[in-house]
């Protein structure tokens, strides 16, 4: 059965039950957060415990700006309206200072944590897509590589498809994800619910069993920050952005050597969001003939006015591909920017895919357009 | 070079110069966190920015109960006596209410989410063998297997040491780590720090490389309920507590035929904390000839006062094993009830190494005696 109704079956019986979800004793947390509470109709209650707060507010995806929670009793509640299928993030606010529901899961965007709910209202539906469901799960690793670029160590996440292990002798396609700013290589995972998604897609048939490469694309970073025990910068002193791009052949050297892979452009994807995007847009250019599909999602920096820029375009357009995406959302700031790249595509004739989304340089948008593009490769 | 020097120099440089430490642009997040400064002393000071609090404490295990920080301009502060190496969870509360400092690295802990911070100051000591550290790092893999006993697919995580990959004819032995009752699978690596403790341990040469994997040891979960976005139950009907014990052979089974291990008792030990070490001392005497290592640390419900029980443990003494390694904290609530066990044990002639350490029922001492005992294990 899939996940997320166990999840609101078990709110709706215990908030009847005794008005909030059962749990295991709370240990030493004081009682003070109760989750979120997934109406019948899919509204969302949020619940706060706190006699002495003077005001306490919510925010999220699923509202402008911020509400006000009402108090009854010591206890502060807000309810949303209906709520259509997505992963939402929400941030509490108690007397000005911004917290987490301890009570709930956690995940980091840069640099801060949030709370987050899912909302799904039948099979196939977006909040489906991105939960963990009741479907065959890939393997997610977390690897290091030595990096002849930054003479040091570098932390990589790989998800391997279901069956991965089963088929010793089957070689799998490449989808290479690369982050945003100030990201890394848990974001894709941890925001962007690659393994989630790829796991139901594979299940549904619509995607093909794929292995996803998760680089930290910092070139002042080995790893996550939050690896390492702060939230900030790990303190290394590496070589400059264009680093990044530049070391992108050992990455694939190091995946090919590593994975039963297909090591040809037909059998490699590369896709980013934001600085990521930027990265896919150099990386395919730069290395001809080295992947068949490229994702650009909210991109910054893809620009061919340099005629050399624009000459990578054209042999990449003599050389041939086969899905060249981009996605942008309609509030995204780098919104004109992404349509001025369109139109110097257009004026060379060169082919791609575009999908605009309403929203913001989110992951809303970018989880949309993962969810998309894999469904169109290696077919 | 020493990843905490990199943290406690980049925080002193930045505390002299602005106060705090340098950081990307903090996005949405309001300023009102600050992380902690290790001081030159290995003191510890908290700040927290929020005009509008009324009272701010923090605890932590570094002191007793817990203490007020004290405001000026807005800024509260705490500065702790200089600590020892270690790694310390810590917690603010302001106006009652529990909080995370949103600007530094959480864990979760049953089921509250906690700020942590290492200390260490010289290479070797507890916190560095704690630290991610300059040196060759394992793989930590989240895999699934599908269980016969629970009729599901379940979660577990999985360590393989540096030059697993890089040596595809060599065998490595395994040391299967359970956690206690309202921890998970991913316990071990969060707060049990195994992985940083194994990478360090065999660089120091200090501990042989061998497979970790951490299981999910309640019935009623098939992942840790984090990974499907709340804290709580996720909802299924498993056996009862006993079945995670009667299935531990298929776990064993999956493991030896999807890695390189050494196949025997001689390449086989088991260990666990609270609840995981009442697994640990069930699955040691209910399947003989299993493991040469076992490690029981304040662990739940040793006692062979049953004369079939005692019978066991009479059996492998007979059949013969390596290393029974029981340890418990002197503030422990299990202090008594493990040292009725060790007295069991004198009185049968059954040999067992006995580790007794300051503290409680807490990750300090399990720390210590997973970090002595890997450096035990099959020499």
């Amino acid at each position: 059965m899939r996940r997320i109704f166990f999840l609101a079956a078990l709110l709706l019986l215990c908030a009847g039950a005794q008005a909030q979800p059962q749990r295991p004793a709370p240990a030493a947390q004081p009682e003070v957060f109760t989750g979120v509470v997934i109406n019948p109709d899919y509204s969302v209650t949020f619940r706060y415990r706190n006699p002495k707060a003077v005001k306490v507010e919510v925010s999220g995806e699923f509202m402008e700006g911020s509400a006000e929670l009402k108090e009854a009793g010591g206890v502060w509640t807000y309810t949303t309206g209906p709520l259509a299928p997505e992963l939402y993030f929400y941030s509490l606010t108690v007397d000005g200072a911004p917290i987490l529901d301890l009570s709930w899961s956690v995940v980091k965007d840069i640099p801060r944590w949030m709370n987050y709910f899912i909302i799904s209202k039948e099979p196939g539906d977006r909040g489906d897509v991105y939960g963990v469901n009741d479907v065959p799960h890939g393997t997610v690793a977390s690897r290091w590589y030595d990096s002849a670029t930054f003479h040091t160590r570098r932390r990589v996440n790989i998800y391997t498809p279901p069956g991965y292990e089963q088929n010793p002798k089957k070689k799998y396609p490449v989808f290479y994800l690369l982050h945003g700013n100030a990201c890394d290589e848990n974001s894709w995972l941890d925001l962007g619910r690659a393994a989630q998604v790829l796991d139901n897609l594979i299940a549904a048939g619509k995607a093909a069993p794929m292995i996803l490469v998760m680089t930290n694309g910092n070139p002042a970073q080995q790893a996550a920050p939050a690896y390492f025990g702060d939230t900030y910068t790990n303190g290394n002193t590496l070589p400059g952005i264009a680093a990044f791009t530049d070391s992108f052949p050992e990455i694939i050297t190091f995946i090919d050597s590593n994975y039963r892979t297909i090591k040809n452009k037909s059998g490699r994807a590369i896709a980013g969001f934001s600085m990521g995007g930027g990265h896919a847009f150099t990386i395919s250019k730069d290395y001809p003939n080295t992947f068949d599909y490229v994702g650009l999602f909210s991109a910054a920096g893809s620009n061919i006015s340099d005629p050399a820029q624009k000459q990578k375009l054209l042999d990449m357009q003599k050389n041939g591909y086969k899905l060249y995406y981009i996605g942008c959302g309609t509030e995204d700031f780098l919104h004109r920017s992404v349509l001025n790249y369109n139109q110097q595509l257009d004026e060379i004739g060169f082919k791609y895919f575009y999908r605009e989304t309403p929203g913001g340089h989110t992951w809303g948008p970018w989880r949309i357009y993962l969810s998309e593009m894999v469904q169109m490769l290696f077919k």
